[in-house]
């Protein structure tokens, strides 16, 4: 199993609701490190699993709704708590749809077979969401 | 699959028997920086894998009675090397009963599908464990 | 000339006042891992710059009023830009009182000639404050 | 299941056929930090997945024709794209056929199911493969 | 002293005439991983040493010409050994005359006193340069 | 100023005296990160602060007395606090005789004109020796 693995980050403001989070009940923030995993069984042609170029353009725009902004005011999260592991899952879910638009390539859509999704919070802590594409 | 992984570091004494060891059959020690990762299906109502402050105390005090000692003198490890390996094992079992004794949430005792504990102990060496909680 | 360098981090929440912030001028946040150099010409009788312990906990002292909270809610910060570099000279000015105070050794105070405090606040952007103690 | 992971690096020239390339496709380079983790079931009487310094000692050899190449010089690779994800993938084959010959103890050829080679190319893109080794 | 920097990476083969170098007389490779921090006595109205986007754009039109590029193949290099030390002094160079022009803020140009440029060529192995600005 | 730096590890056990060290008092151990930084008003006809591969190696020579053994047992060390920041002046007067004996490279002895040494015993504490060499 071949992965390539790209990265960027995001600087965000949220609080988290529930008294598990004492003082991260507060407004407080993050730098989120992120790294995306995509696994293929073969290479394509060029040698690759997809284009590092695309695929990092692909993070960008997964991302850019959420840097340097307030989760908090996010309409889709209202209700949800953007844990660091909540994050991980949806930045998953919307990069999943980016790779099946060929957003990685258009040969790659169906031939990703799994992702992973990290996000780092600090030093000693982070959180993934992985699962398969098809 | 979601998981959250914590960290931690501890400074230690040992030695090692068996020729293979060369010069590190000698007392000679190490920092280990050391990961746990807790794997989950789902998230908590929270949106948590766990809380990170209960898995980071959770993990501190594992290490607690390995950390500023000399493991050739800790009874438990009488007769074993102790090497990196091995301890990211024995740390995979100390945290593995923590989990179970609720010390990371009394919810999550039965929901931690899987552990890996990883330990670093120099920029070009690490060990890991990891299985199945349940 | 010798130096002793502890690190910790905060997370926090801020807004940027002025248009060269751009999409900064938004309420957002960072992880701030925080690294305060103190440099000493000799060490001390023990063979120290400082206690590495008294040095961390004064750190977690000085970051604790900032750790977890929107820093734009913070009565002092009124009326500034809480940049990368102005937080380093404050936590600077703060950690200097500190060291006056005794609280990183009490033989210390009139021996650290200077300190240096690095903010990193993503993997391609840190800030830094220096200067003389005495 | 235990695994253990040695790191060394290499100093690459090479280029990229390909429209999809783009100024890849000129003569450029990389410094690749090479991972390469041995995994196994149980560990063998010392203690060990492997012993550390002939695992460094094999991934060295098998880095040698490589380190400080042109990498389009070099016959093996001729009509081949040795882009990240390819070379983790002959690096693995490499490395695998030496712990076939024992190069990583006698003992071992047979023991370690499975391996995992990780090339860093930049902080912001890295490759990977893993497989089985029986 | 306040500071700021910015980080980016290149790309780039070369070979270095020498016997002192070498197998790396060569032709091969290497990612530097690019630092420039600017130094400052005090901070702008807005609390800035200067914009991040501005110092990162910068460094990103610095390194261009020298990035997925051999180096040995650029005029301005010929007969010069691009050695990593060579290469930080350059882009100090370079970057220092995109400080005088205003392109990390107009008003800038004469309150940058001083500047350091280190590039990353492995793990083991970095080079940098330093200089007053005025 | 130029300057050039290269970086290895040791793996020690030592033990503390005084009150100050807490459980330090223990044996206990490290793996030190150490980096040797040489500092150059110019560089040599060949683009050079210092050939890498004679620092590594001098470096390598210097730390081989420490590396997998207990600092308490080493006769130059006796009724001496082995504490991170006295290594580090320690490891700078063994790397300035060294340079002073040409070990990285004949022409250097009389060209360096100051070395910083750090070393990182975890991820929270590090400390450096530095000073001239003429």
């Amino acid at each position: 199993m071949y992965s390539l693995t790209v990265s960027d980050h995001v600087m965000i403001a949220h609080s988290l609701a529930g008294a598990v989070f004492g003082p991260a009940q507060r407004l407080h923030g993050a730098t989120y490190v992120v790294e995306v995993e995509f696994r293929r069984a073969g290479l394509d042609a060029n040698g690759l699993v997809c284009d590092i170029g695309r695929a990092l353009q692909a993070l960008r725009d997964v991302l850019a709704p959420l840097n340097l902004n307030n989760l908090d005011a996010i309409p889709e999260f209202r209700g949800r708590n953007t844990t660091t592991e909540f994050l991980a899952g949806e930045i998953f879910r919307r990069m999943a749809a980016r790779v099946a638009d060929g957003a990685i390539g258009p040969g790659t859509a169906g031939e990703i077979d799994a992702m992973r999704v990290v996000l780092r919070e600090s030093p000693v802590a982070w959180a993934a969401f992985e699962g398969p594409l098809r």
